[in-house]
């Protein structure tokens, strides 16, 4: 079968493949074909082997042939950010130090996707330990620019149709930002949603597990299956995300329109274009001002990471395989004092008190993914306006809708906290929307 | 009716309360006559008002005639420290700072207590917020001694029979160490068992509420009522250690005995009468040596209490009110860096898969409460066997059954975390134990 036969829907793609319209092999064949054609140029792929995709499409179609019940991902392709342990497949980190490492054990997440029968792709790029550094990933819209960072191989792999899924991790903007920059949909869930369990840890009151997909609907249909665990010692009832998306907005949503924290550092043609937008959406939207106390969330979020990866990358200090700028970093964090750091730890509560009292009157917040389209390829761009989101641990959800200057840019939505399934919806209902404006005009 | 037809023991009174034999207000008068007897010497109290308890009183009694369903503490005396928020009752922390502070919250233990129609008899004296500056009170059983800290007011409370119970906290050994000077049950749950909201913080991540009374069963009376709590949003399943205790153990337990770190500054008599209580425990016990990396624990969690204290009495710091000890402890605490504090948070963790470990074959570690009995009054006596516990979260409690050159000293014993019902089941088996082989000597 040849690849363009593939839909690039994963929800099609899964339905297909539990009808018998389509066998695991072939989506494993059409895959390999599309990453040995594309990721030469692209450079998505930190580990790739066509054979470990062999034998597990052979497997996941010997127990649909025996009849045995299949999971809600059986054959769906996912990648993996080179941060996530495998279990006898390089993780690397995107470090040199860690060249050759090999765990030993799955992350909680992979173990997730395993039971879901999933189709492990193979190991997606990440900048070095998940920091700044520019990693190789080109930016599938135009390779002299980035792809975003820390998952650049995520988003690459997606934008490109190399894989229908991605997971990535988000400590500033690491989700969001790429997703923005590829065209694709990104969410970075409620704070712990998906486990990090087997994750590379940086800033652990920080760091959130998130996905790459199309369309909002099928982040739903991954986080559906990542969000199932274990939390002191209960297990976490089923998120429901999915059926909630499929189901649809009652009534159109509200959406809190918001110039964020940094607003002068989006580029003129975002602001229009963004303008543009929300003006379209007429009495659906409106103006959104934030206290003042949300302009010092950035230099908050900023100590609590650094000083956190510090601690916890303090294992990478000694070595001379680290590169300058995570150095420089580490060092500032080395100098963070304790009494600033526990300060900095009281501000989500603050701050996400006052967002509770925004979202009685929305259904979510609405404001640009990055302050413009994917840069050159000298940086991974500005995470100017993600970071807030992380450090509230807030759901956020960026739809690939807006385009500048030929490129993609994202219109980023933010929800409460636990607050996934809604925003998803909304989400899926503002895709859905600009799609549907289009076709009208 | 006269003080001596009072019983001193919290569940016989709450029993001839319930019955109808004894009035709220017979209870209130007693403790009126026994506070204005002896609280002049001992100065156990840092607030206290006959009429405050007579209104209490009377509200109490009239409850109970209009034969509404009274609370599992109704009518029975609870003393609580300074330290824990009364709503339009003074609360001054133990600080020059805070004299005169009234807040308008009761704390939400307090909420347990009034819920449960405990008779609220009075603030107790705490050191200067909590720390180990010595306080006014004395030890009943020699003014010239101390009743320890930082909870010193309760124990003396409790020791004296000026209530049958009180509430005191322990961020090292401010419950276990002042119960073991004086001569009472202490009694220090699981970290977060009982609500610390609306008490002074001065280190959230060790900061344990824990209480006082003559036995263990009568610290089960207490702690039934004040375990209920609601967390992330769930109300907390009662915990049952009353039934518990009542039940008895179902056969004689085992005891790990223990020399713990610091076990050098244990005086002497201290380690003989340890022994002889050891010994004569013959098969029920078994000696208990810690991995070497427990001898850290103290220093760890110096770091932690430290730092988080700079962070906590950061509003004290520019105050002239506040002790050159203190003061020290908080400079001390502001010069700790991030990476360094962070480092110390992993040890809880590493410590408790030791302890786990070890709980698999016994049902309580035992090891004194204190190096020796109640120094003089110009310190507030050596935490040294306490801090370990604290750090680990995991329940401890002292039991009056030593004496060593005619002064009380406390036995410790320390269960898993979570395992309060059973560790207060083995403290009273022990207590009763010590009783009996008193009897038939």
């Amino acid at each position: 079968m040849a690849t363009e036969e593939i839909s690039p829907d994963a929800i099609a793609l899964r339905d297909r493949i539990a009808k018998g319209a389509l066998s695991v092999a072939q989506v494993a064949e059409a895959h390999i074909a599309r990453i040995e054609a594309q990721d030469p140029e692209i450079g998505a792929f930190a580990w790739f082997d066509a054979a470990y995709l062999r034998r597990q499409a052979d497997a996941l179609d010997a127990h649909r042939r025996a009849g045995r019940a299949i999971g809600a991902l059986h054959g769906v392709p996912v990648a993996l950010k080179d941060v996530i342990d495998t279990a006898r497949i390089p993780t690397e980190n995107g470090s040199r130090i860690d060249a050759g490492r090999v765990p030993g054990q799955d992350a909680a997440l992979v173990q997730n996707l395993k039971a879901a029968g999933a189709l492990i792709l193979g190991k997606t790029v990440t900048t070095e330990l998940a920091f700044m550094d520019p990693a190789i990933t080109c930016n599938p819209h135009d390779p002299a620019r980035t792809p975003g960072g820390s998952s650049a191989g995520s988003a690459a792999a997606v934008a490109a149709g190399m894989t229908a899924l991605a997971v990535g991790t988000q400590t500033n903007g690491s989700v969001i930002r790429p997703a923005s920059f590829c065209g694709t949909t990104g969410f970075k869930p409620t704070f712990d949603a998906i486990s990090t369990k087997g994750v590379l840890p940086q800033s652990p009151s920080l760091d959130t597990v998130g996905v790459f997909a199309r369309s909002p609907r099928e982040a739903a249909l991954l986080c559906d299956v990542l969000f199932a665990q274990v939390r002191a010692g209960v297990p976490v009832p089923p998120p429901g995300l999915l059926k909630t998306v499929q189901a649809g907005a009652p009534v159109p949503p509200t959406l809190a329109v918001l110039q964020p924290p940094g607003w002068d550092r989006a580029e003129t043609e975002t602001k229009d274009a963004f303008a543009e937008l929300t003006d379209s959406l007429g009495d659906q939207a409106f103006q959104l001002v934030l206290p003042a106390l949300f302009d010092q969330a950035e230099e908050i979020r900023r100590r609590i990471n650094l000083a956190e990866m510090a601690r916890c990358y303090h294992r990478y200090a000694s070595n001379d395989g680290l590169s300058e700028g995570l150095r420089a970093a580490m060092e500032e964090g080395n100098a963070i004092l304790a009494r600033d750091y526990i300060a900095a730890l009281d501000w989500p509560g603050i701050l996400n008190a006052a967002l509770d009292e925004i979202f009685q009157r929305c259904d979510a917040i609405l404001c640009p993914a990055a302050p413009g389209p994917a840069p050159l390829r000298d940086t991974t761009g500005d995470p100017v306006f993600n970071g807030l989101w992380t450090l509230c641990g807030t759901p956020a959800v960026t739809v690939p809708i807006l385009q500048v200057v030929d490129l993609p840019l994202g219109v980023q939505l933010i929800g409460p906290r636990g607050g996934d399934a809604r925003l998803l919806r909304t989400a899926q209902w503002l895709y859905d929307w600009v799609d549907t404006a289009g076709e009208t005009e």
